[in-house]
């Protein structure tokens, strides 16, 4: 792995004032008090967590979750996966289709790699073409070892996924006969039900998820197929995938950092009070009139789920974030005592969304002991950023 | 400079077919055109051209363009200016504010160091706040270099610049009292001009920044101090700069790629034919009832100014994609004749924002002979992805 450039390893032991912009910071006590808030929950449920390392991309932050009780990664990309096994995670899920042969065997060399070390990779799969194509890579690539296969069901994500029921039991079939390949059961994720904003429209679409994924898996076993395993979730629904009894493992990975989007929710009262832990430092660069321009814009955090918020001021010293461009954002007094920031002042930006906010940035800066007079502790390496193949 | 990863050096000489996904190519070919048209234009008004490289973050593709007559780069981040610089780009405007002490060292240094090479930087400002930090700077890390400074002033764009007119004024005065700086003229760039859809909207916008660039100038100029150059202006108004007789130089980036957004501004008569020449390659992943699965989501291309249009099919078989979140997009039979494309099967996306699409990508994979048939002649790296400081 490259090492860190040397402006980012500088500021080490320096104070958060220290820190240049734009920059990604974590606050590490918050984190790790999610962390902490998400194993009880877990251990509570007894049910098995593999948080979803789309969002951080990080082998350091995958391995801290494992020491805190998580089973493993999942992963979007093949490309992540390689990432992660490279920085030592050995137990990978990779919840989505792979189709390329070229990427294939790429899946079929990690496999047979992480088995060598006491680990394993499993998959997604969706259609009979994409399980032959499984097949032949990992005869071609990987003879003597096997791969975990997910079927993905769609449970009102309306993306990828077969129907539920007969479907899948074809496909869990098909994966069943190929002797490389290993049933490990189902994946059933409704992405779009993380962010419906009332308590109970969540409940209501996730109770329709645990019953197609219920259905589904009784009917595998019916024909005499074991379903090992059910696993989804994410972090606006998890009480409701977490009591179900049908889900065995939880994916949810932002309640590690939140985001503004995830705290619109109306928030259920067995969700753990997860905090915000992820900022963009950003400094204002010119006061005009009644606006200030401060250098994050698009560039610095996604805005596919909304703009960021201001952080750390108090209601009537609001200041507003409008959109300035890839460079630039627009901030203008909200609050009924809120005065412009002068030039040079340094602010916290509370990302819409964290996961692809994170893909910007080559880096975490872990900050211990508040955004306000803490010290950089260390420095994470977001080692999957951009590794979308 | 670190080296191109193995998967990336592979595919040189290979077919289009043999391209991973999601990929960010460029049809080598139409960006050659594209960049013969400009320089064609720039000789025709006789005006300098410094295409925006906050683009293209390529120093390979910097040096291209000054091949073809630009005369050096603009870019609005130090470290942007900084990779040009190590690329051996030697004549960079920093078309943007820049406050922090440290980054006005780094600016500093870098003046010094470019001007040794018989090159120069020039940085934009517009505070007598920010032309004090860069006296100081440059004092402190440059003593005994110059560094060209432009006075941003605001033509309608609403976010950094000083007002036309006295403000500017005493600002080019401030800057022309210190030793180290060189008062290099008006940075005047009316952003939000460049996407407003009309031709007659556009051509009133920059009608409006025109007289008040010229104001500011003629202010300027009567107040005993020369102003060398207005520099400004973008893809979508650049005719109108262009035969203003006040802008001196251009920084349009956009013509280079086009994008989905500009392909919906009405065209004026007198702008060059630019072409699409950036292209997402996709592969489609899963095929579900209506809808087939694509592998490039927002990860893969920036959606701040919309989604990517599927190109190379004719109306009649026309794709429509919409958003499936970080890594997926959702594809739908569009035209009357259309079918949903198979598992497997690869597409092209033209992206809605070309600036934060290269951003999110470490190359660009040069296509020689089209997008059909094409050759991958060169990997072009993205030297200042991610460079936001």
């Amino acid at each position: 792995m490259k090492p860190l450039p040397e402006a980012l390893r500088a500021c080490i032991a320096q104070g958060v004032d220290q820190i240049d912009t734009p920059a990604l910071v974590v606050d590490l006590d918050a984190m790790e008090r999610n962390i902490a808030r998400m194993a009880e929950f877990a251990r509570k449920h007894q049910v098995l967590w593999r948080p979803h390392a789309k969002l951080h991309k990080s082998a350091e932050i995958a391995l801290l979750l494992q020491r805190a009780g998580a089973v493993g990664a999942c992963v979007q990309k093949t490309a992540e996966a390689e990432a992660l096994a490279a920085g030592g995670v050995r137990d990978i899920t990779i919840t989505n289709q792979v189709i390329a042969h070229s990427k294939l065997l790429r899946v079929a060399r990690l496999s047979a790699w992480l088995q060598a070390q006491g680990g394993r990779l499993a998959l997604a799969v969706d259609s009979a073409d994409g399980v032959q194509r499984l097949a032949e890579a990992m005869a071609q690539a990987a003879p003597r070892a096997r791969i975990d296969v997910l079927v993905e069901i769609d449970v009102g994500q309306g993306r990828c996924g077969v129907p539920p029921g007969a479907p899948a039991l074809a496909l869990a079939q098909a994966v069943a006969r190929l002797t490389q390949l290993r049933f490990a059961g189902l994946h059933a994720y409704h992405g779009r039900a993380q962010h419906l904003r009332g308590a109970a429209q969540r409940r209501e679409a996730i109770g329709a998820a645990v019953q197609a994924a219920r259905h589904t898996r009784d009917l595998i076993t019916a024909a005499g197929l074991p379903v090992p395993l059910v696993t989804g979730s994410g972090t606006g629904t998890l009480v409701h995938e977490a009591a179900s009894g049908v889900y065995g493992e939880l994916q949810a990975g932002s309640f590690l950092f939140m985001d503004a989007d995830y705290a619109q929710n109306e928030r259920e009262q067995a969700q753990p009070a997860f905090e915000h832990a992820l900022y963009v430092k950003t400094q204002v660069i010119s006061v005009q009139g009644e606006h200030a321009v401060c250098d994050a814009g698009h560039k610095s955090h996604a805005i596919d789920s909304g703009l960021p918020r201001v952080a750390l001021l108090p209601p009537e010293r609001a200041l507003h974030y409008a959109n300035g461009g890839d460079e630039h954002g627009i901030l203008t007094a909200q609050g009924v005592q809120a005065r412009l920031p002068a030039i040079g002042r340094m602010l916290w930006l509370i990302p819409g969304h964290c996961d692809p906010t994170v893909n910007l940035h080559d880096a975490l800066i872990g900050v211990r002991g508040g955004l306000e007079t803490g010290v950089v502790e260390r420095v994470i390496r977001v080692d999957a950023r951009g590794a979308l193949s």
